[in-house]
């Protein structure tokens, strides 16, 4: 395939993809959500609206005290509001203050909307487009112009719609990036609008290199094509959000266009070891986010490379080009065969590998690992994103270790009095159990049951174990699975744990909410101490 | 828009749909679906593979009891095995049993699956197709002939793949579909590949009507922009399913290329009547599939029309065409106004409309409302999934309302003695409430503290409202906020209950998980409280 030019990707997720609904980002998930795309090279991101809400003020100021190693960070905003002077708008103060070098302004390019929505007249809103862009220059700042309603608007009044965008062009904007709002344009339109466009305004064929966007949503499911459509008739910028996330029917997803650009059409997104993370990216952000990954996702879905027992799998076995578009691995990705023991033995093959285990497919233990890892998956239980867990479970049946602890029992008690303590609800946890011969019988309070019950651990074993002291809990996930059955539904708790060096993530299912947590916290525990062994020996053995 | 020619609607949701992971459809299942499809006027429905599964020959056999009243119902087999006569093919004798007037037969176009997967001569491979169809039509059947793999095959060898075809339209074939069976075709390549074939086959060009069909997979995410390219291509038949359901990231979505082909483009698929029944079909066959619907879905999905940014909140309020494609109506969706920290008054004077309250912008009620609504979104509710809690807070603030009941306070005890009680967990819940002046204590066991906590409030309010016999638990969800709090962290709960007619949605928020179950599930009865007196207050008025 031919090297063509580089494509430039421009992550929303954080900006237009929190629109979509289910999603509340908290300021802590946004950070990490920008060093993780930051770490996959993604070259611009779109962190938000620095004068809609508070938490995006705070998200840029946390930028600034420790900015990302790759990525620029693109504050967004609208153009002035009328009749007001740029430099005493409040919205455009706001994206100074973000302080960063890259900003992005919306302006409308559909004449309806400026007559209905914003209530000005058609002058004023050009004067709007180009006294924004040229203040924002005049700070330092550099402009991408995002047209907005661009199909639409084209498709009602072109004349006019050329001319919103020549005045964001002779103001100096850098990159102007076509937007169907709506989302209901289809691939067609979009090649044709796109290339009259480019034909209409000679500038943009004179510019040196073409600095052209695309904006997409997936309103007539075709966000990725029309996205696709639009490269090809000359845009050198596509924006989109990971997973697609968005409003209404969520954005051009960006692990759907980044691989069909760069691995089908020839155009460099990302390098290729970070194309080859997008698939394990993908379902961290969908963890980030707390919404269940698509299994059917393009490319990256856990079923995008499944094939069902049958003739499907026989032939993809003998030659995978019969029945796989891509080679899964290039974005980390995997062939999945659905019901065979093949694919599960070497599935405990490659971790077995991953966790430094020596492990045969000859092994008996080989098969009986996949036997337990069924039943328990068919309990409810997922390794994928509690690796530590499924290491712990590994080592157990490999050599069942000497237990850490022997639980003789928990209880946890819950008073809420709305009578009498108006502070808080509190709660309560005692535990007992065996360590060394001796038994412990600890309690401990917190604001919840969980954290009680983590408490109370800690105190107990923290004689035995004092690494634990160093240990704390990351995060804590909760969902339920068959939410049909209502409460009595069972619950899957992924409890993310540190040492201040590294992170882990454990596992717990059980119909209460309370025993699953407790698991995970517990094997959190346990894998720390791994953790702490391991590396003492490999310590020892260097000194 | 130009009356284009119709375009034939072909599912095959039961076919290849159910070939979807997680996807296991029973017979009567199956006979739902097809009942559905068929007054939804859908040409063709394919059934099932009757060789293949005992499932589907009872299929074909009810249906032969009972036919549908408007589709034909088709049955799906390969061609005869190499190098065994038609007549003796056990498959085809079984797919003649099935009794159908159409038979879809598919065979190889690619060169590389008939010297891999068959493991057979290219000649013997046109043999195969044209003995197939001839024997099929000699028994009185008509024929669709589904060229698997068209598309790999045609780039590869496209002069053997022609060969195929224009064996199967030599031996009678009513149809002939271009199938890209392993997804990973782009729409401009479909395009291409389909007006070059067409081109080469001069009797293509000369029959009655285009009688070329195409079948998609949505491994590239551009399923509909294919099937759309290929109808601008020529193609009369489109194959999908509901949903898009089907094997690895599913089939080309009938729900989303429907309203596409139709309201977009100008040809006719389906009556206006049942085009405006699409969104409800879409809905109760992903309840008869057993999976969650997905609200993001383009046209159909519950959020394909929701609105949650204030901007356009207030645009799409003025005036639909700005920020909607086409009209939900259409489609039998509707119009939804997401409440979030994004939005402001208009969002709170949308629903004191939808809830029959009367309210203006100019109260000062209104204000109040709004400032309530963001100091509990900022401590981590969020109503747009709990609108019935939404409702709640609106009334409680214009008119104060007499409690229920009197929360004295309630304890929750979990006891997990893994010495000696292997049969599960238990939980425990003691409340006291204060209900009319009589003060009720209660306890109640559960399989965990919330289904406990639930199962002891309807005991102690049961006596008081008997209505609340007649609730129940539908779903139950759990999302914690800033997880990296871990343990500490706030939890919000949402809590969907049902009295067999209606559902609703309610919720809670707490540091505490138990008592922001608490919360959510008193705040779901009152609101089933609220209804039934609603409803008995409007059944008076008619009376």
């Amino acid at each position: 395939m031919n090297k063509k030019s580089p494509i430039w990707i421009y992550d929303t997720t954080l900006r237009d993809g929190s629109q979509g609904e289910g999603i509340s980002l908290s300021l802590d998930d946004k950070l990490k959500i920008a060093r993780k795309l930051d770490r996959m090279g993604i070259p611009f991101i779109e962190g938000g609206w620095p004068g809609a809400n508070p938490k995006d003020v705070q998200f840029f100021w946390k930028l600034q005290e420790e900015p990302l190693q790759n990525s620029e960070v693109v504050a967004f905003c609208s153009t002035r509001r009328p009749n007001v002077a740029a430099a005493k708008d409040k919205m455009l103060q706001a994206i100074l203050a973000a302080g960063t070098r890259w900003v992005t302004i919306f302006g409308k390019s559909w004449d309806l909307h400026v007559s209905e929505t914003l209530k000005t007249s058609l002058e004023e809103n050009l004067a709007m487009i180009r006294d924004t862009i040229e203040y924002l220059q005049s700070q330092g700042r550099k402009v991408i112009y995002d047209a907005e309603h661009w199909f639409d608007g084209y498709k009602r009044n072109s004349e006019y719609a050329l001319m919103t965008l020549k005045t964001a062009l002779d103001a100096g904007a850098e990159w102007l990036v076509f937007c169907d709002t709506n989302g209901g344009t289809l691939p067609h339109e979009i090649s044709q609008i796109v290339a009259e466009t480019i034909a209409a305004i000679p500038e943009l064929k004179t510019r040196d290199t073409s600095k052209i966007g695309i904006h997409t949503h997936d309103d007539a499911g075709t966000a990725v094509a029309n996205a696709i459509a639009a490269v090809m008739s000359g845009a050198s910028m596509v924006q989109g959000t990971i997973n697609g996330y968005g409003e209404r029917c969520g954005n051009a997803n960006l692990c759907t266009l980044i691989p069909n650009l760069q691995l089908k059409l020839g155009y460099q997104c990302l390098g290729q070891e970070e194309l080859s993370q997008l698939s394990p990216s993908s379902r961290l952000i969908s963890e980030i986010v707390n919404l269940a990954p698509n299994d059917h996702a393009p490319f990256v879905g856990r079923s995008a490379f499944a094939h069902k027992a049958g003739v499907h799998v026989s032939a993809v076995t003998k030659n995978p080009l019969t029945y796989e578009h891509i080679q899964p691995e290039l974005i980390g990705n995997q062939r999945r065969i659905v019901i065979s023991d093949q694919s599960g033995l070497s599935n405990v093959l490659h971790y077995a590998a991953k966790f430094g285990i020596n492990l045969s497919k000859q092994d008996v233990t080989c098969r009986q690992i996949l036997d337990k890892l069924k039943t328990l998956e068919n309990e409810g239980y997922q390794f994928e994103a509690a690796e530590a867990s499924f290491e712990l479970l590994m080592r157990s049946i490999l050599k069942p270790n000497k237990q850490l602890f022997h639980l003789q029992g928990f209880q946890v008690h819950c008073n809420i009095h709305q009578e009498i303590d108006n502070l808080g609800s509190k709660a309560l946890a005692t535990i007992k159990v065996e360590v060394d011969g001796k038994k412990i019988l600890e309690v401990a309070e917190g604001n919840g049951p969980v954290a009680a019950l983590d408490s109370a651990l800690r105190k107990a074993l923290v004689e035995f174990y004092p690494e634990i002291a160093d240990f704390h809990l990351a995060d804590y996930k909760v969902r339920i699975l068959d939410g049909g059955a209502g409460t009595a539904a069972k619950t899957r708790v992924l409890v993310e744990s540190g040492n201040g060096v590294e992170r882990w993530t454990t596992i717990g299912v059980s119909a209460n909410i309370l025993d699953a947590s407790y698991q995970a916290v517990v094997e959190g525990m346990e894998y720390g101490l791994l953790l702490q062994a391991t590396s003492q020996k490999k310590a020892s053995i260097i000194n």
